[in-house]
């Protein structure tokens, strides 16, 4: 992510992708819009980012290490990871990055248009008791999550790391979770423990986790750097942390391939989708038919019992024919509304742009 | 597929992808190579291609049609498929069009590179028995197949259909699919019904199967007309059909993100992969260190039961310091060998050049 992509834009202004980026987009993958219609997003639907291979991992001997600043390091096998207290938790996970492909110009990193999310049933055992159990000593300041996942980024080589202020990560949600959808993790989800931090971007949420450590000083892993809001390369950030808000529509019709415009008959129309937001419950979703100038509310389910989960909604469009663009945006009870247009930073981050879907009514 | 990449070449001879490559490589994907790690691809990590939208579907309700030349129709429930002999394949399937990033220019399609394979283990109940149950009338000809994915291509509106020979597809191997890896299928992989057709590139294996036609002329279908081998457009092709031969090498070592540049350690290195061929077990597996003026051939591991499978194999590599380019190629027992370059042709399909794996040892 320390470089934009040079190719000239075309008529939409998008940027040809360089084969590094096609390279990233064949590995990693989006839930399908269509993914919307699943209060619970299928396993291989939803979305999958993973920066580096995907390592190989036995549970048998896999081992979780609790260590630093603690009165009493824990060595965590599976097999005691799963005798403790389970919790299963839906929670919408998406990437920082969604909508980076929708800047210009635009990191050279995974192409996200709006399908980096998901939302799953995770199963896991509550971190916050196992940190007590170890016993943080007062001088703690961060805790800092290490993976196998294991490369090279902006030319340093590092295992993949995230790390939280104290406040951030001793939650009664967060998870050591072991299982998605009732079954335990595929290999490129984290297999075969993961953690799980509710509400924030999935890049936290630190995959075939292999050590906790209580650190007294803010860390410097090499991610916390690079997941932030810039506006130029090396300037001044501000780390990614939680969601903004977003509202998905399940694009209505039926599509051509590959450009994936859409073709609705003439008529009543339904609408539906989801929306999310990392600062609490969505409180509204509103439909555009005119470029963001109008706007009106759709109907949304009732809320989920935790605002970490996504929720639906539902709106009766009257398709008449001709060309149409749907603008659709969310609003959270913190007061966060999605913009119409894009707020560009340099690494393609936090781009909760109202989605645009093109119609065409026959 | 009925137009080229306009944008100029970069000095990899790669032609930035448009917004609709991006937009179908964000829903679709394939394989990681680290996949090729696991003898049975794990769910999620099967590559995966849907040309319109996934369709929804419920499975009590479900019903495939078996008509036309027929002596006796019919109506096929799910519990009627689940309730006749069940049988358990495991089955290497890959997209016609893997490779297709890799020729220039290159068809406006899914963007791969060589990551557009899986081999699962599919449970269904085999075909033939269900076709001599309704009688196949003398004047049949071919056998056409119809999912509910419906959309538009090439200008053209139609449900996705393929259709077969009869010689083609009057196989022992040929099942009614209900399950992978155990478990139902997933939505984006054809639920609750598909046809598996053995040895052949995916685009046969119909997802989300409605309907079985027996019919006596040669189906005109769209797809069968755009998935052909052609030197122009709209010029006389010659139809895909079976997987021509492929190795695959698992890439040692770790990358980097986003190039994935293959980082390697001094001294004894195993290469492992796999390698497939629609025409037969594979034979030979070869590597080149000199960009293909000379070829030493790997261990393979035993032939699996059926060559619908794929063959695992590995080779004790002496990495010294520097930049190295490893290809490795296939040979089946039909004498197919893989070309070190590529078969340019208009649609990208069937490009199945050697594997190119760019290495720096340390």
């Amino acid at each position: 992510m320390d470089r934009m992509t040079a190719d000239p834009g075309t008529e939409t202004d998008f940027r040809g992708a360089t084969l590094e980026e096609v390279g990233q987009a064949a590995r990693n993958h989006g839930m399908p819009l269509e993914g919307l219609r699943y209060d619970v997003t299928p396993i291989g639907m939803h979305y999958l980012v993973t920066h580096f291979d995907i390592p190989a991992a036995d549970e048998a001997s896999w081992v979780v290490d609790l260590d630093g600043l603690v009165e009493r390091p824990l060595f965590l096998s599976m097999a005691d990871l799963r005798g403790r207290p389970a919790v299963t938790r839906p929670v919408t996970m998406e990437c920082a990055g969604n909508g980076r492909a929708l800047m210009s110009p635009r990191a050279v990193s995974q192409p996200w248009l709006l399908e980096a999310v998901g939302n799953a049933e995770w199963t896991g055992t509550p971190l916050r008791p196992i940190l007590d159990e170890a016993g943080l000593r007062p001088e703690v300041v961060e805790i800092l999550f290490t993976g196998a996942d294991h490369g090279i980024q902006g030319g340093v080589e590092h295992d993949y790391q995230w790390s939280f202020a104290l406040d951030d990560i001793l939650r009664d949600d967060v998870l050591l979770a072991y299982e998605v959808n009732g079954q335990p993790l595929p290999p490129q989800h984290g297999f075969p423990i993961r953690l799980l931090v509710p509400d924030w971007y999935g890049m936290c949420s630190v995959k075939w986790l292999e050590r906790i450590t209580a650190i007294e000083d803010a860390s410097d892993a090499f991610q916390l750097s690079a997941y932030q809001v810039r506006q130029e390369e090396g300037g001044p950030g501000t780390r990614v942390t939680r969601k903004s808000p977003r509202a998905l529509m399940l694009p209505p019709g039926f599509t051509d391939f590959p450009a994936r415009q859409r073709y609705v008959d003439a008529g009543p129309c339904e609408l539906t989708g989801r929306a999310w937001s990392g600062w609490g419950h969505i409180t509204r979703v509103e439909i555009s038919e005119d470029g963001g100038g109008t706007w009106s509310e759709v109907e949304l389910e009732p809320a989920p019992p935790s605002p970490s989960s996504w929720r639906a909604w539902s709106f009766g469009w009257n398709a008449v024919p001709g060309e149409h663009e749907l603008l659709v945006r969310a609003t959270d009870d913190a007061g966060n509304v999605q913009p119409v247009d894009p707020s560009w930073n340099y690494g393609g981050f936090m781009n909760n742009m109202a989605q645009r879907v093109r119609v065409l009514v026959r």
